[in-house]
């Protein structure tokens, strides 16, 4: 066998075979004469020497690989508890999902409700349960109970701000840039997708600034473009159609006569503004960027709703789907990924009016997205994370009723839950439509008498809530104040159910924390400011520095305009001190009112 | 130099130096005789040889020990996503701490509450948390809420039961193996440290076996050891001291004659009984095992209270680090370590009196017990672990209360809290003094008369809980209602702060849990079953086996007693069907009775 021939791994010489050559070479050594074998002696030698330098040079090189290896893997090991851990180099993808308004009691409430309404086992968890990571403070700067302005601020800016605030900061009143701004910037593709109105708080923060949350009409055009930034946002699907539409438009609410949406398509934006637009996007595989979707005037319908009128708004699911797929083809050739905003919105306007049928079917459908989501990333080629948290708790809520003065029984009954086909909001919605036909003049004394009435209630309060045990209190309650019916139907249920609330505002809890890899987000594992979300989805985008320069240029641009006397049409007045932006300014300290506003309309008074 | 006396680390010989003897050696077998060289060619040839050699065998040495090293990191690496990751093979500790009926919500109340009184700022935490690893979910066997008993069950039997059960097993009503049983008959020393009667259902659970959480009186015997495993507990601090005294002894609550205290000490228990004797244990460096340590007739009072009686009562902390100290000292030289329970048992009681003020400082007393187990973790020489967690929520505590119709600012008043310098309990029993003094016939009808008890009660709230506002149907309401006065005035300081409760029992919401460690811990990172934290337990200390065996045993002392028909002096009878063991048996599904019962003096009623 030839030497180039030579397997790589070379067996070892035996050492009989080494000594015999010993004793030959001694013998030559001895006689002064060449051994008989002196000749292939040598040979063998040689061959020798070069099989045992092969086996050194292998054995070396062996022992530099393995130990670039091990090395390798002990600086890994210790990036782990780094907070940069497994920020990945090169092109990613970064969902970063937002439940407003959940807190850690929803989970529970829905998971048990999902489990009974599926006969599934006890130990049947969401897709959440599975994410699980940590959980985030959220109080403000001027408040232990924050809103959802003051929230998203954190994660938009990764820093506190005022109750109110959308990506201004505190005390200056000034801008500051967001992870969205910068990662478009530096040629991310970014996406909102929310249930509720576009120009809500949540999707607000991460593509405008006001120092009010209220002007959202102001938020429609900063949002398509019309800030000092240009138009940072690639694709926004929702509801808030009504502050894209001039004043006297059918379904418009802005107070001015500027057509936003053609504003928008004048900005090359592609809009589509129903159920029929969507099904053409076909889950993302038809989709032209920018693209501008508003299903709803104000907010998409509750999903307990919403699931019996499927041919007019999409799911957050299918929303969801379509804005990864589109994302992630428009993104395909390009260097970088995306940026995407998901919101399930609604999980806190169940939790304001106290509705928790409403709340579980809000919450499963985010639960879906969620799945959805994970799948989009199991399947996708670009390395992708999803982090997801609340801005806040609404509600107060708790998985347990005292009814009685007598001690508790230790339970809550998922089937009153079950019982319910709509949201309270939606009843109250028929019971004001047949309020609005009985004051037309069609009617006869009979159907507007109190007894036809309290029938109509009884019947629709049993065909939507399942309730057949309606107390006379509770019709007396829903006629004597139709304005808070969507309440009184919530409580109807929240009571037979034992579920209860502390409020109708928000509450001051620590949210949970998930995401699809714990590895990466490790930063985000364990107890953390709201702040430290913020500054981890900049981070994972390596978009640090280019947040700073989008605070720069909306300085400068807050300087240019605070010279021409503009700079109040962009971000609105300075708060007046004690102004309420959505939370009072709050020392912590009492000041002694505890008593007084108190009467018999508040279901959560006295809790 | 003689073979075995080469240096291990041999140079290699340069390559000149090696081509130059490569000629030579080719001269001689062109001439067919040996060169002028050969000699000294020969041997310079056999060195090298030689240390070809031993360069191969060296770097094939340490190719062994590298591929070794890289295996073992990698298997290490897997393993952190296994259960089993970080075990310890060797000696070991577990300390296990409950925070019973602590939510989610008491850690913001606490937290925001410390920041508060101790001027700290906003992102200043607890100790418990940086320690957040994940989740437990809560649900017994037979209800959606469970108690501590079937909390505590899930913990040291690691299964499911009803609520009420004391390590029994739903269905056949047998008892179950519990950790602590099998470490002592493995060798670890055992220890239960409580601020309430040890006797109740957490501390019970480990050490004894009872159909009903009542059966105190019978719970006492077990825990000294009369029970059919003998002695498993080396180590009891807390209260319950009634338990363990005759029927008729001052103190006592035993409805029997038995004194348990002398039943204990003739099995070698060492008793101490008060503040005294608790000094001579000197923190634990003066313990002689087994020690039973009871400090209160039933509860050991509020840390609120007890801060102003610290001649009377141990610290948990204070207990807490005896417990420490005397195990590590028992444990010395044995080759296993100690497994130690640890109870911040009265969080639930404020929970259950609706209590804020009196539960932020039971939250701060368990937080210094737990840093007081993370010193110890940190200086002690054996391996350990502290593992945290509650059993439940209870109260359906919020850190929000709307109080008005109108809607709630976003707010929560800590200073509240703060102005607050006792519990509920502590006031209701000054109150309840003063009650039975005036009932005597000491006093002048002036002294009686409504207006001296008002002004009595305004001057009481004044002084205690800091309010200078109560209103006159508060103060009719404490006139009226007595026996509630401890809910009255805890829902007084609610109000003002803007607190809210849910029910005066527990609810179903996720508990956090906490270790000291959360690689060793990675078992329970996430989202979990409280039954995978009674895994978590006995893998770690490694019994899984034994408590299978403590099983058995029990299973056969049942039969035993069965046949002898003393089966129940043990056990207790089988609990009827329906029969309130501590929550109700709970199909999930609503039998219509949200009504009745309803009345004026439940404080937490219409919640």
């Amino acid at each position: 066998m030839a030497r180039g021939e030579e397997p790589l791994l070379v067996q070892r010489p035996s050492s009989e075979h080494s000594s015999d050559s010993q004793i030959a070479e001694e013998d030559a050594l001895l006689t002064g004469q060449p051994s008989p074998r002196n000749e292939a002696s040598s040979r063998y030698r040689r061959w020798r020497e070069i099989g045992l330098f092969t086996w050194a040079l292998l054995a070396t090189a062996a022992v530099i690989i393995l130990a670039t290896l091990y090395q390798h893997q002990q600086t890994e090991g210790r990036n782990d508890d780094d907070n940069d851990a497994g920020t990945p180099l090169g092109k990613r993808n970064l969902i970063f999902m937002v439940s407003d308004g959940m807190g850690p009691t929803s989970l529970s409430l829905t998971r048990s409700f999902r489990q009974y309404t599926d006969h599934l086992p006890y130990n049947d968890t969401l897709v959440l349960d599975e994410l699980l990571i940590g959980q985030s403070r959220t109080r403000s700067s001027n408040s232990l109970v924050t809103d959802s302005a003051a929230g998203a601020t954190a994660f938009s800016c990764a820093q506190k701000s005022y109750n109110g605030a959308i990506s201004v900061l505190p005390g200056s009143f000034q801008p500051c840039g967001t992870v969205l701004e910068a990662a478009k910037r530096v040629g991310y593709m970014t996406g909102l997708v929310v249930t509720t109105r576009i120009t809500d708080a949540t999707p607000a923060c991460f593509a405008s600034h006001v120092r009010r949350r209220e002007m959202e009409d102001q938020i429609a055009l900063q949002l398509v473009g019309e800030g000092p930034l240009g138009r940072t946002v690639d694709l926004m699907l929702g509801g808030g159609r009504c502050h894209f539409l001039p004043k006297g438009r059918k379904g418009a609410c802005r107070v001015d006569s500027t057509d936003v949406v053609k504003v928008a398509e004048e900005k090359g934006w592609n809009y589509i503004g129903n159920r029929e637009g969507f099904d053409g996007l076909k889950l993302g595989s038809a989709v032209e960027l920018p693209l501008l979707g508003l299903f709803a005037d104000t907010d998409i319908p509750y999903e307990i709703d919403r699931r019996f009128d499927d041919e007019t708004y999409p799911s957050l699911e299918e929303m969801a789907k379509t804005a990864l797929k589109a994302l992630s083809e428009a993104t395909r050739d390009s260097e970088k990924g995306f940026f995407l905003v998901i919101e399930g919105s609604r999980i806190d306007h169940a939790g304001h009016s106290n509705d928790p049928a409403a709340q579980v079917h809000e919450v499963l459908a985010y639960d879906r997205a969620v799945s959805a989501v994970l799948k989009f990333l199991e399947n996708d080629g670009t390395t992708g994370i999803m982090v997801a948290t609340s801005d806040h708790e609404t509600g107060g809520l708790a998985t347990a009723r005292q009814l009685h003065p007598t001690y508790p029984d230790y339970l809550w009954y998922p089937s009153v839950l079950a019982n319910t086909t709509h949201s309270g909001e939606h009843i109250a919605s028929i019971y004001h439509s047949h309020l609005s036909s009985l004051s037309s003049h069609s009617h006869s004394p009979t159907e507007r008498s109190s007894d036809a009435l309290r029938n109509f209630l009884t019947t629709l309060v049993s065909r939507t809530l399942g309730i057949n045990d309606t107390s006379p209190q509770e019709i007396e309650s829903l006629i004597e104040h139709p304005a808070i019916a969507e309440y009184t139907f919530a409580d109807m249920t929240s009571r037979r159910s034992q579920i209860g609330w502390s409020t109708h505002g928000h509450s001051a809890v620590d949210v949970n924390i998930y995401s699809s890899d714990a590895r990466a987000a490790s930063a985000l594992v364990g107890n953390h400011e709201n702040t430290e979300i913020g500054e981890f989805l900049r981070r994972y985008l390596g978009v640090e520095d280019e947040v700073e320069k989008v605070t720069e240029l909306l300085r400068e641009e807050m300087d240019l305009l605070s010279e021409s006397g503009e700079l109040e049409s962009w971000l609105g007045g300075v708060p007046k001190e004690g102004e309420r932006l959505d939370g009072q300014d709050h020392l912590g300290r009492y000041a002694g009112d505890f008593k007084h506003k108190r009467h018999a309309e508040c279901d959560v008074c006295g809790r």
